[in-house]
């Protein structure tokens, strides 16, 4: 390793000046990480072998965008600014000219999610059709002049963008077309994540954290997970947190209190219309929900369905799907693994379902209660209550999720039945995301 | 005025109960301010009768939206988050249901603008035609659970929209049509601006201060301003930060330094291609950006192009306008007006032109260096150096900003000269914001 990256001028360099502080460098003077940690990473890989990640890393850098692409002098920044800051970290962000990702990025580079003293680099995803925009986006960045934004990169090749990520967002998937049917979008969006699942295990971080937001989330993070052995598997979270943020909303509504005084709501199993907005374990006000809202018929009958058609409803409204609000449920979703979860409290996440103690079938990325101490890491609540109801929507979303994994069996290298999804299955996409 | 709000059972109500922490209240317990304020500040308003304010301001809480629109008791939050909050801010945004706001909104939702401690209602303005879409907006401000975000009121009425605003950020204008001329533009938008100038200065808060985006910015804020007699003619900005901010970015570039490094970045003039954005007063790195670049040709004849036509370069590339990079400017506008500004640098903004030592023409609304103390107010800074080159581009944006003026006399209660502005004025707007 030594050898190779000796070979390597501008690698090399890096390294050797990467301790002194007054120098030029790419990126900036705190950052000597990405290069020796790819090599590493590389090493460890089972089909990337070091010169490849060195090259990568070498290329990466060649893709920097505007003036992110120049090497600039720390000196002429403000130190004040800088001493207290953490090491750069990358994050990879997928399906990055479209409409989420343009409200997520800045949220990102602002440090309102990763916090004040966390500098970033974006390395963004996008697709040949779409990299014009994605110079676009680059250039609206650098006019926004964020401190904390370090580096942009851009490209359409995932081995180079995931290159070293802390982590993954992989917002982008293939929207459904005009006339395609349930099981074609499951399997077209299962090719882009086995693709993206095996770039990930190439050039990733070790512990990269990965979030998909692309639909259908919870099978593309199981996918992705399956095509990347070499990244811990509770690592790959799917995005069920808009579906908990609405349902705190609507709970908060009905209860007529203010959504601050609402938690401790999960959302179980798949991201669909078969979701499970749990309203028995909920608070509000600190007390249960259902010794607020005192109406069993309406949790049953319309909090669910609400929750889950909210999305279509505000397609009809607004003429398109909810952008922002997705953005700022993905921020939120990073937020609660990178700050401890207050007691008593839980956020909602797709995540993978080994070990758990619901009973819920193994090796599903299914969403449960989740609870954070702000390492990054998580576990899943274990002292939620499930009663005969709750019990059997979770079996819905749980037949749901087996049925989907059926399906792309062969994208995750799995004995399995047949896909059962055909064009009679009742379709649950969650309206207005499908 | 006691009389009135006596009659008034609902506000009444709330001033009783404003200084008790444990009860319902619409809104939060902390803001007892509205009621109260609006009333006081009819009184001094001439057009509007003290009953007038009183309805509207009745009438603002039934516009409240979604769960916004619930008394929710104070006691089911956490005090602890909310002990060191500031008193609620009124926050009214036009154009609230375009592509700028929609940026803007989450972005002053967050508290990354206006700060951590400080609760904020917002007050959106759309049009008929866009009113479901406002609703929307809405909907995924409720599904953002921003705990600052205290109140969400939509309207289409400026009188009901601005009432009681602490600030107003006029985003929304007619955009130029097919065909239309420039001159049309400027007609129309004036008039816009002079109906909701009338109403800031029947309805507003005495101190608000105003931020006009929508073009042609500087002239739209002048006639706001002359139809706010009301209103200290000093709180009324254009937005030229974006170009500020443009021009910080190119420095930065060309220099190859990070942009953190480019200070005190004045632009001159209009937001148009006259713009000026100044290299002669620039520092990079803390010497002058002259000393630090050594290339007088691309200063005069790259430099300032290149910013101006920045909007039109991301327009090829991203097939729309700068929405996030805007959204940004505007947040940036604020926090330079609410933050103190560090000591030599300073911030570029639309401001009336009364008193400037520069020679610039009275009673126009023309971008200068600006300092706060952070206390909402500015001063033009009085130290910058004026070339013959600077001094030159100045009067050819001050010649435009007269002539802009002398199209809209009748809007202003002005005796002007003709309207000079025809079919074979070259057209000077800034690429993609036409």
């Amino acid at each position: 390793m030594q050898l190779n990256l000796q070979k390597n001028v501008g690698l090399a360099q890096k390294q050797a000046t990467a301790p002194s502080p007054a120098f030029n460098v790419r990126g900036n003077a705190m950052r000597s990480k990405l290069p020796v940690q790819v090599a590493s990473k590389a090493a460890s890989a089972k089909k990337a072998p070091i010169a490849r990640a060195v090259a990568e890393a070498e290329d990466k850098a060649s893709k920097q965008f505007g003036v992110f692409r120049l090497s600039y002098d720390v000196n002429n920044e403000d130190k004040e600014m800088m001493k207290n800051w953490k090491k750069t970290i990358n994050v990879a962000v997928t399906g990055a000219s479209g409409t989420i990702a343009n409200h997520l990025l800045f949220m990102l580079a602002s440090g309102e999610v990763y916090g004040k003293d966390q500098p970033i680099a974006l390395q963004l995803l996008g697709s040949e059709r779409s990299y014009e925009a994605l110079e676009g986006v680059a250039m609206e960045l650098e006019d926004s002049l964020y401190p904390l934004l370090r580096e942009v990169s851009i490209g359409i090749d995932p081995y180079e963008i995931f290159a070293g990520a802390d982590w993954a967002l992989m917002v982008g998937a293939q929207p459904r077309g005009p006339g395609m049917e349930r099981s074609d979008l499951i399997q077209k969006n299962g090719q882009i994540f086995q693709v993206q699942g095996r770039a990930l295990n190439e050039v990733a971080d070790r512990n990269c954290k990965v979030i998909v937001v692309g639909n259908p989330c919870c099978t593309n993070a199981l996918i992705a997970m399956e095509n990347a052995p070499n990244l811990p598997r509770k690592n790959f979270h799917a995005l069920t947190r808009l579906d908990e943020n609405r349902a705190k909303s609507q709970l908060a509504l009905k209860a007529g209190k203010f959504y601050t005084s609402v938690s401790r709501v999960a959302v179980w199993g798949n991201h669909s219309t078969t979701q499970v907005p749990d309203f028995l374990n909920a608070k509000i006000g600190g007390l249960p929900a259902m010794n607020v809202i005192r109406d069993n018929q309406w949790f049953k009958e319309h909090f669910t369905p609400k929750v889950a058609m909210r999305g279509g409803a505000l397609i009809k409204k607004w003429g398109r799907s909810s952008a922002a609000s997705t953005a700022v449920s993905v921020a939120d979703s990073i937020r609660s693994l990178i700050t401890p979860t207050p007691p008593g409290d839980c956020f909602s996440s797709g995540v993978i379902s080994d070990g758990n103690l619901y009973g819920i079938q193994e090796g599903l990325n299914f969403s449960f209660p989740c609870r954070s101490k702000g390492d990054g890491d998580y576990e899943i609540c274990n002292d939620f209550i499930i009663d005969d109801w709750l019990r059997m929507k979770i079996k819905a979303a749980e037949d749901e999720l087996i049925q989907e994994r059926d399906c792309v069996s062969h994208l995750i290298g799995r004995e399995g039945g047949a896909c059962a999804i055909g064009p009679n299955t009742p379709d649950t996409s969650v309206p207005g995301e499908n």
